[in-house]
């Protein structure tokens, strides 16, 4: 189990969920194994009522935050991990097999980060879209001949691991100066440099949105801490700023 | 994943399980974690068929085996163990963490034997009787406020844990001599040794199921090899045969 303070600290998200017996699932290995946050982005509306009234619905599930996007959903976290099979894609960041995932979270829990774990939809597992708000991926080592887990089976299996020796895990506060930014301060540095891209004639219009996809990635790969992204979105409103003013 | 000669070793044993869903679930994280020996102890009926009726149906659930009896389904086991809820029950054997389950699992596996892990029905869970056939019980670590997993869910868990780090097992193969007796050559000894008791007047009649019980716990507990039985069998084969001819 988590030490108590963290146990608020590790979100649920179910991007897009359509079995409202999944979602159930899902709540009851959170409850399982001591989580209480899940959120649920942009869920088939009938689904997700029916999950969410059935009969002896946990407090976890009743309680669930529901948002639009994953880029909401996530904007609080230091840390945002996708779950999901590997075989049919070629990952655009570092991936990760559970068994080595535990150290990683606990070490961010630890310094009083917040961290998302993020499943996709039944069918199709999360977009590459939503991946781009992703630092990691988790692999859960299957058998090739049958790689994709049941929804609810996968947030056991990862949130057993994840709170499988967490007594063992160490809680000493790193300074807060070495903290990571949330994913919603990672995507305003985003925005500013795209805008100084755009100031600058980088970026041709039919490159934008391919540029936009590879900035995200690449942000949430370099590991910035909270002060180094503060000192670059300062330098990137400076450029911003100078191009706009040059321009007059 | 476990090692290809280990695969059929390694059974996934469900008593008496009720819902379909569940079934499903058990056998698709088998798939998923490479196992292929699924055995159902008297299922009821119309839930069995429908399981095993659906589509898409992977073809371990078509072949799993069906007993009458845990006794019958796991006779050719050496190790066989129980999981479940330990809170409102006092164990009569070993317990252990899941975490610490996969090196005794490897060791039985590496030096040829057979395992079982057994599940009991979503509602009870193994009766006692079922549990006086484990060597030792396997408890995951939940929270004691939501300690009672789904089935399928807990099937996923123990199934990841036991192939975890299954590539770094030892499989140094031991000379056979130190290998541990089927479950059903235990119940054999149970058997002769209780008609032993019964001869020598050591049991009235009102202890014997109490005693039975113990007997089958005790054989479990002793971690007798293979030899170590052959001559206990041996002894009280003897003793059998001559309380027996000292009465005529």
């Amino acid at each position: 189990m988590l030490p108590e303070p963290q146990r608020d600290s590790l979100d649920v998200v179910l991007v897009s969920p359509r079995n409202p017996l999944n979602i159930g699932a899902a709540a009851r290995a959170m409850a399982n194994f001591g989580l209480r946050r899940l959120s649920v982005v942009a869920p088939f509306e009938p689904t997700w009522r029916e999950a969410r009234s059935a009969i002896g619905a946990p407090e976890l599930l009743v309680n669930a935050v529901e948002s639009a996007t994953l880029a909401e959903a996530v904007a609080s976290c230091t840390l945002v991990v996708g779950t999901g099979t590997l075989t049919y894609r070629k990952p655009e960041q570092r991936v990760v097999p559970l068994p080595e995932l535990a150290p990683i979270v606990s070490r961010e829990l630890a310094r009083g980060g917040r961290v998302a774990l993020c499943f996709g939809s039944e069918k199709h597992g999360l977009t590459r879209e939503d991946l781009s708000y992703c630092q990691l991926l988790v692999e859960i080592p299957t058998d090739p001949l049958q790689p994709s887990m049941n929804l609810g089976q996968a947030v056991a299996v990862c949130l057993y691991e994840l709170t499988r020796s967490a007594d063992a895990a160490p809680t000493t506060p790193v300074p807060s100066f070495t903290s990571a930014p949330s994913s919603e301060r990672l995507d305003l540095l985003a925005v500013v440099i795209e805008e100084a891209m755009r100031a600058a004639g980088y970026s041709p219009r039919a490159m934008q949105e391919a540029n936009r996809h590879d900035l995200r990635l690449m942000l949430r790969r370099l590991d910035l801490s909270a002060h180094d992204t503060r000192r670059i979105l300062g330098l990137f409103r400076r450029i911003l700023w100078r191009i706009n003013h040059l321009g007059r």
